[in-house]
């Protein structure tokens, strides 16, 4: 039996199939290139929209410890019953690693409470993600900043609860910056959002941003612990009757 | 035209009506003893889940600053609709205190993105609040902890996100803990859930637990900015061009 | 009775005394200009570094309510005891507001337990303040960001504590990040780092600046609680004897 | 080489020699036991107040990657430049796991910069640890509370800055609660503070006690990430001259 995390890589993968000019930079899917990039520490597997399910079974997702999520354009196409699917094994204590345009997606949404609006940019600029918390084991490995020639720009306001903790803060070049590298607990679950990779770009064939990714996947791993009991509880200790 | 905080206080007032034994504790609604404890400094106004639309029209949400919410057993009477004003409400700036059982309300779960759920036990228990952020606005006034005689136990865990500060944690007889004074920020708007108030306890007719709750009506406040402007931006620095 | 908000504005003192370029800019001192940038609300006093006991004795801190510091060259030459003074009042509830270069102040450094060291530059850059927390008191009436022409750059890593909340974060010209708004409670206490205000460019002229220090100043002020009282204490319930 | 964690044990180990009923608890003081605790996966020594510079040599502290502190009545006897030696290794990396009675230590007080002062009884009562945030890998393998028959009390409020993270909150027989198990990030450091370990109780033969304490280090371990570079800095993009 493997020991090996067990990582599922989900796409949007669509843009990559319509636009010849997105399949020049991720000839397989955007997915591939991020399951490459985490190396055979651990365990990968694919899921697509166009797969029955979304290729997101309760078995597939009761079999995964760290999912990662890559969407653009479709997120109104992920049906309702999956998203609380995947919303309920994040709370069961599964790892959420959503990238860059997944701040739209209706799971990410779902697990923040807030519209998770931002401002953005097509125009190919320069980005500096600056590390902010030195000590982050997501930053292991990783020098003062990460520099990407070309991304889009995402810009604050960005619409989310307070991180748990601010990792990586963005400058870019158009004169914006953006909390690029944020954590959130909800439940059991370790949810991390990581702001780069925009399709048209090779943003993940970076080795830093691959490191990162790689190590957000190790942060959001489950513990062993039986999920809480709630509901109607037996006192602990004897409790004095009121007249 | 008034200066003062303009506060709604949101009951669901079905138990009330039901039930002798309650009726007894708040004859015309819990609301009307929350809304009396809040005092003469802000102009409180009340609102129910059986008027139209709940009480809660746009016109109604767009002149209050502050809601109050208690809900207990008929949190999926509450239309979507409904919930989904208040909650673009919150995003711009409007305050919301959630009191005891508003846990389990829709509009809570929504933007916490959490389950919500606690271990509870109706057995007439006496509750200590401990401030534990003494120096919080929400806590002015007050001792060093809050005594209830009887009141229901609600236990941790608490499934909810990290709360942006925890001001105040209960002590139970029956040998459970609880967060029960805890702040958010979503959006522009800003959360207070407070956990005292179970329906067949006098907990509002408490001179400490009003003023903890005036002093969230205050702290909860909104202020005066514009919404963020969120989508596609021009840039503020030129930007090189790539080949 | 004065019931106004008490504030000290502490400035170093020396360098616009020695400096002709700098006197250009502050000609009686930059807490002169600090202290008529908060208006008529609050009442102003002044204190500065050579004066007796910096101008800092206990009779003066004890009618302080917020106390806004500006320091620069001179932090050695504060004395231990009188850091000691300000710490203890501002655990005991003082607000207090750090400016700029006093980031390397032992005031602030005691309070931080870090080093505090960052990176820095003089080149006259343009700095771009974001807000990141929009709903929050401290930028009430603030646009999306402040511009500021010229500026000393201040860049990550900061070596401070996760702040309690992070509100701004500036973009540098020359290619930096930095968490220029950070709240911190320490005892009953709290406390505002806001980073601009570099003694040869005309920063606390701006009235966006004035505005968030001012801002910054209320959300500041003491709570009305008494200090908690901390050591050996009786049991409020029966402890069972163990054999 | 050895790839495993490398662990000291600090201990004022005083009143075990000075009182045959502490002894009697902990026969080779309590370092012994808690390293005990470790098992095998780490690699433990230990140091002692009394030895040549308390143990704690530069090339002790350079071959540590996690430093565990008990200390309680000689909190005065260490030395300030092992204080200032120890808390430039945590802001360097080296984690920091603080228990019980050494909240009153130096370098917990120099990393916090605050009073760190509590609420005490020494009664025997009975300490229940609730968890409170269930994906954190420190409770992995904990069941929902740590129930300890006879400990001393600390209760609310712990003069401390707010955590970065809260995992156990106590309830305690007498009527207190208390944040029991806190992490801080400071620097590149890790800390953990962990309450309970009285020297008259024998606390640390528990096994869950002993679990925590091993996942506290494990997760205070270090990341291997340069030191950041501070001071002035060279412009990354081009300054425009003003004139």
């Amino acid at each position: 039996m493997s020991q090996k995390l067990r990582v599922t890589v989900w796409n949007e993968f669509r843009h990559e199939q319509e636009s010849e000019r997105i399949r020049a930079v991720y000839p397989n899917g955007i997915h591939q290139v991020i399951g490459e990039g985490l190396g055979t520490e651990v365990e990968v597997s694919y899921a697509t929209l166009d797969e029955h399910e979304h290729g997101l079974t309760e078995e597939r997702l009761n079999s995964t410890d760290v999912l990662i999520w890559w969407g653009h354009k479709a997120h109104g196409d992920v049906q309702d019953e999956i998203v609380q699917r995947v919303h309920n094994r994040v709370l069961h204590g599964m790892g959420l690693i959503v990238l860059h345009s997944g701040h739209f997606s209706k799971i990410f949404k779902k697990l923040m409470g807030t519209s998770c609006d931002l401002k953005w940019r097509e125009a190919g600029e320069k980005e500096r993600l600056w590390v902010v918390s030195p000590g982050h084991p997501i930053v292991e490995g990783i020098g003062p900043y990460i520099e990407l020639e070309s991304e889009e720009m995402y810009g604050e306001h960005f619409d989310i609860p307070a991180p748990d903790e601010v990792v990586l803060v963005s400058w870019f070049e158009g004169g914006e910056v953006f909390r690029s590298g944020c954590t959130f607990h909800r439940g059991q679950g370790k949810i991390f959002y990581f702001r780069p990779g925009h399709e048209s770009y090779p943003t993940y064939y970076n080795e830093q941003v691959r490191r990162v990714i790689a190590n957000g996947v190790k942060w959001a791993a489950p513990t062993t612990r039986d999920y809480p009991q709630y509901g109607n509880s037996e006192p602990l200790e004897p409790i004095k009757a009121k007249e």
